[in-house]
């Protein structure tokens, strides 16, 4: 192939590198009002009044708004949330006002005068305190919220989605295995830290368009959400995505644009800009939900898993209109890539009075694989078998079963773990770099699909210039993955055409085609194939053409650098920049006119899985399966993790660009080292303890560990080019890879993360493992 | 039909009349430079030496640019002009360096600072001076230039194209005549006098990315000509077009585009504004050509036509690339409406030192029907005939044939005849208001046709919306005349969905799909079948999904109010905005995708005529017909002529929008009225001596005449429900009927406009006709 493979540019990389590229917050316009929040300082409370009057009065204040205005219920999956909060807040920092102003000063004086009553509530603190009998229920009205039906709220209670998955016979499961065991993990609550604090401007004119710039990963989404919260036509309602600083699920949502739309709305046509600050995005934002797991594993002494039973807790925070979906998927890859008989999981979200849990970056999958890929060890050193030998008779093959009892088609994993073992070197241990450290390995494996209905939806418009060069509209948004020059290389591959020549157009609603959401790695695969869709459509019009201006049979010819070209005669061709506008004739006659391809996408066959059961044969459109090894090195005086090396290998179907894929292996490595290591919200009664990067740490540079990152190729059969997604994937297995190397180096198993180095202290002084039987 | 034929609000109304619209100059842009251009003092003159230190050198400027920065030539027909003159200026104002500065007092303050040294060469101040021997060659390289193989241009002359129809036998026609009379006429140049002066912004980025914004009627015709000049590939070169505030033509090439081009290429990312002054827009923007027609007619005793020889002769101006083809249009309607078998017509082009001539609106046609129209009374009153009976003897009807020997398959003529002498009431003459008054009534015919190349392209494409509204994407220009309402509601009616549910989006080449040009009356035909052709690309996928999801099949569907409905059972239906995203399955799956229509289209079967003889068989693609009643007063004393009524009746095919077309038809008739008593551009030696409104009148509220305004409705098969153009059609006439007034008034025969009052007076003293045998 021509483009596909190759690592050509980032089609953004220049403007990047130049600080020409524009975030949402660069944009300044005339007469621009700027917005402040009015948050609640309590994590569960009745709202009995709100008084906004001396705010009004505060010369500059233009508007000010309150929950009452727009009571409308939106949400994803399920409408649980009011952008502003009506009645009652349900978690610290809760949005329970704004105001605009003619400066951010003023805006926020105004909201230091905005008087709000509340009676405080009980909180629940965390998921556990949630499902108690006497917990106090966060969402009374839930039986009346509207929800997608795959989804399975408990009315009465603080649970909003109970995922159950009922494989083969687990009580046969347990007997037949020689031993059971039992472990349990954690993993808390972290936040995506984008370098983009979200922002967003929104300007109403006389006749009630609406426009939204939002720093946002889905325009089509968020569009959805406001012309339902807003009542808006969707003609009349347009958002533009300019550049955004990097998303991981955080702004997968619409959360912001909520607030700043009441305003604008208000406004008299001028446009009102809201950009959190770093306090907000961890604090009201979304954050990743913190989960509790445990595993009762049956499993015989050759190592052959027969029955897994779990259960996965999820702290869903106030509102889960996007967090039950990744309790669902979670059930999905129940048991990680293993192909077990017999399975019960019960996967549950629940309402608390904590941040508010979405998408991040794994979507689910690195908080069960936490657990997953350490039982797996565990149980490998209670049956005295190698880490490596227990995976490979467990794992999932072709011929095999996912925990949904889908077939399996295609699977790379065993060659991704020979690789990511041999790359680590896992048997050959070196010693330690001074006396007062020890060195250890250890590996994890991981899964992982595209989250999100079956049925959603992506297109593509190709617009061929009378130059032969392109225009390439999508709504798919380059985050910082790259999927502009991704997704050029696609057009460039399907149409013969150097991706120089053509040019994406991207995040504007009014203009370029409908694209579900840019989140759960699917964006190669869905945008891709509605591409590729879209370049057939052109294709089929240029051979059409070419074949009666050629007097060719279509059937002969193909496109090749820019020329339709007779697959017999060479010599016949056509260059496809004097078909754009269609076919001349001799007579002066044209036929057809401009080539616009058009291509649309669902992946094909997913359906829904049972609902009493959960099993189904294709629930998701694929699985990417890897492996990696960690080797790290601790130091016994102060407790200090040092993460040498990284060794990975994904099956990621079809190589788009090498570069871009070791980048984002690279980052998300990164990101799983920074959950492993250091990463945590200190959550105190509903209180977030450490909203800044003062508090909360996340990798630098001298973090950084060596890392060699591999792939291996097993083409999807419905991926563009046998591609999959591979954006999320490789952050799952690195914490549990990295507590695995930590058993390895000092004996001492930590079931939660981070593995900071008090912990690790602690646990060498204690020198006992927690969690196993 | 439920939205064609209905006078639905203009869908830019609101934002017009209150002032939201934004034109190009109301854009302010941070750190935007501001040019200005030194222009030639010489009509015609070798440039010598430019030096540009001493502006190069005043604080705040940023770029000085000459011609040598960008001496390619380009033009849409013949490309014969640069952006900036290079060695030689051939009119007085063209454009020979730029200035791009912090403030336009400063741009203007470097722009007296250049020095330019010219040898100065004869002048050619007229089309007759420019076809002598030994006139001076404007263009010497003529020969070397490149143009469309449909044009006849004579290296070595100043004449660009000379456009011939040989119909007939021409002498065989004379001699079959009972008599043989001659006229001559002669129109002045005029300028459109748009309400908005023309503006460019142009801003290019570190990577040689081109965004301008312009006051143009033509994106994409601007996009090709700039990135033939500036050599940048059209997927770096971005057009966008703001609200335009009147074209006319006169905004339908591409003019001082070029010149902030090659600014704000060297303006290091900065944006550059060139806003034209209204003198600006008199000298250096486009005007209507001057003409000069003679003819010889001969004619029966019973008023059946045998043989028009004539002969029009065009001042094209410095640059004919544009002009070229408004001769050669004059000569495919080279007799008007009448269907004559030997026809001799030469139209030749000739290039002179005045300023610049291009389209303006009826592109030609309101030039050659001043000398027919009045040639047909004339010849009508020598055979003691009346105006009616001679014109509908020799009316273009079915079965005939036209200049070119094209059949005739639809025509509305007589129709329209019959309805506008019967508005004016041309019989019944009415005493004057005063004693001190004349009054007279006459009538004229015209037609005209689309006047482009044949093969033009238009495309359309049309995105539904999840609740069932639709963005409807083309690069059609409204540019007053209604263009957005009037396609709005072609698409409302193929797609049965209101009006109000449809959002047009115009004026981005990265985004709206291919259009040739805003001009010609072409746009609710081309635009309007690329429309329906996106319609049935969009009704077909719908469709076929709703036969899928109702189990109908898909011939026994149809779109209706928004549903695709059975057409045996209409309880059997689902809504688009259910299929808009694709067709969800009960298993949760979907099939097919987002709802995107693409639709192309190319005049059907349009082809080049002979090339000696001009003769073929559809050398455009539908003609329009109709006809004007004019009734006027002549105050004796003061020569002012006040006219009081017009009829006016045209065949429009199908009537889209009564109220838009309606008012069209009012302002053609108001400009066909400034044409024909004040307006003039008055040229001495290449000089412009009335450019600005305190001499150079248009008509105001005082000088409106009462209007009635009818069509007629013979469907154009090729056309968008039947509607052909009617943007040009209806000031044809008006002219021609005027001064057929004033003869029937005073009993004098003025053959050239405007007929001012000195005129008008010194032919009552002297009584006698001009032009006449």
């Amino acid at each position: 192939m021509k483009y596909i493979g190759k690592s050509i540019h980032r089609v953004d990389g220049i403007k990047k590198v130049t600080g020409d590229l524009k975030y949402v917050d660069d944009l300044k316009m005339s007469r621009m009002l700027y917005a402040a929040v009015k948050r609640s300082p309590y994590a569960h409370a009745e709202i009995i009044n709100i008084d906004t009057s001396k705010a009004e009065k505060l010369r500059g204040v233009k508007v000010v708004t309150t929950g009452k205005d727009f009571s409308k219920r939106v949400g994803l999956y399920l409408e649980d949330k009011t952008f502003l909060a009506v009645d009652k807040v349900r978690y610290r920092g809760e949005a329970v006002a704004a105001v605009a102003a003619e400066t951010e000063e003023i805006a926020k004086e105004a909201v230091e005068l905005i008087d709000v009553e509340y009676a405080e509530l009980p909180v629940v603190a965390n998921a556990k305190d949630g499902i108690n009998e006497d917990a106090s229920i966060i969402h009374p009205d839930l039986e009346e919220y509207k929800y997608a039906p795959i989804f399975f709220p408990k009315p009465g209670t603080n649970i909003s989605n109970w995922k159950k998955i009922r494989k083969g016979d687990i009580e046969k499961g347990f007997e037949e295995a020689d031993y059971v065991f039992d472990t349990e993990f954690f993993v808390p609550h972290i936040q995506h830290c984008p370098i983009e604090n979200h922002s967003a401007v929104a300007q109403m004119d006389r006749e009630g368009n609406l426009t939204v710039w939002a720093s946002c990963q889905s325009p089509y989404a968020v569009r959805q959400a406001l012309s339902v919260a807003f009542d808006i036509p969707l003609n009349k309602l347009r958002v533009l995505t300019p550049a955004v600083g990097g998303g991981f699920g955080g702004k997968a949502g619409t959360t912001l644009e909520g607030i700043v739309i009441p305003l604008a709305m208000k406004a008299n046509g001028r446009p009102v800009k809201l950009t959190f600050s770093r306090e907000d995005v961890f604090v009201n934002s979304f954050v990743r939900q913190g989960m509790y797991s445990k595993f009762k594993t049956g499993v015989k002494k050759n190592g052959k898993i027969t029955a897994i039973k779990n259960e996965f807790i999820w702290d869903g925070g106030a509102y889960t209109e996007y967090g039950v979906n990744i309790t669902k998927s979670a059930g999905f890859a129940a048991v990680g890539p293993y192909d077990v008989d017999n399975i019960w999981c019960d996967s549950i979200c629940v309402y608390t009075n904590n941040p508010v849990g979405g998408p991040y970056r794994g979507f689910g999958m690195a908080e069960i694989h936490f657990g997953i890929e350490q039982n797996m060890d565990s149980i490998a050193e209670k049956l005295g078998m190698d880490p490596v030998e227990i995976r490979k008779i467990n794992a999932q093959k072709v011929g095999g079963r996912t925990a949904t009892n889908a077939p399996i088609d295609v699977c790379g994993l065993l060659d991704c773990i020979d690789v990511a073992v041999e790359d680590i070197d896992l048997y050959n241990k070196k010693a330690p770099s001074a006396p007062n450290r020890l060195r250890g390995k250890g590996i994890a494996c991981g899964m992982k699909a595209p989250s999100m209905p079956n049925n959603v939806a992506s297109s593509a418009v190709i617009k061929l210039n009378e130059d032969g060069t392109i225009h390439l509209l999508v709504s798919a948004q380059d985050i910082g993955q790259g999927s502009d020059t991704a997704l050029t290389q696609i057009a460039a591959e399907a149409l013969s055409v150097d991706p120089s020549k053509i040019t994406i157009k991207t995040g504007d609603t009014d203009h370029t085609p409908y694209e579900w959401q840019t989140v759960a790695s699917r964006i190669t695969y869905c945008s891709g194939n509605a591409i590729l869709n879209a370049c057939d459509d052109m294709k089929d019009q240029l051979l059409n053409l070419a074949s009666m201006g050629l007097g060719v049979y279509k059937r002969d010819l193909k496109l090749e650098d820019g020329y339709v070209v007779s697959t017999l005669y060479p010599e016949k061709k056509m260059a496809i920049k004097d078909l754009a506008l269609g076919l001349s004739m001799e007579d002066g006659s044209g036929i057809h006119g401009p080539i616009i391809g058009r291509g649309s996408f669902i992946p094909p066959n997913v359906r829904n899985t049972d609902k009493d059961t959960g099993m189904g044969d294709k629930p998701v459109a694929f699985w990417t399966y890897g492996c990696q090894g960690v080797e790290i090195e601790v130091d016994v005086d102060t407790g200090n993790i040092h993460v040498l090396n990284v060794s990975s290998c994904f099956d990621v179907g079809k190589i788009i660009n090498p570069q871009l894929i070791e980048g984002q292996l690279e980052g998300a490595i990164v990101q799983g080292l920074g959950s492993a290591l250091m990463e945590e919200l200190k959550l105190s009664g509903g209180k977030v303890l450490n909203p800044s990067f003062v508090d909360y740490k996340i990798p630098t540079v001298g973090d950084m560990p060596n890392m060699v990152v591999k792939f291996v190729e097993h083409p999807e059969p419905d991926g563009p080019y046998g591609a999959r997604g591979i954006g999320e994937p490789a952050m799952i297995p690195t914490a549990p890879a990295i507590v695995n190397a930590l058993y390895d180096a000092i004996g001492v198993r930590l079931n939660s993360i981070p593995l900071t180095p008090e912990k690790v202290l602690h646990a060498l002084k204690e020198k006992k493992t927690i969690g196993e039987n």
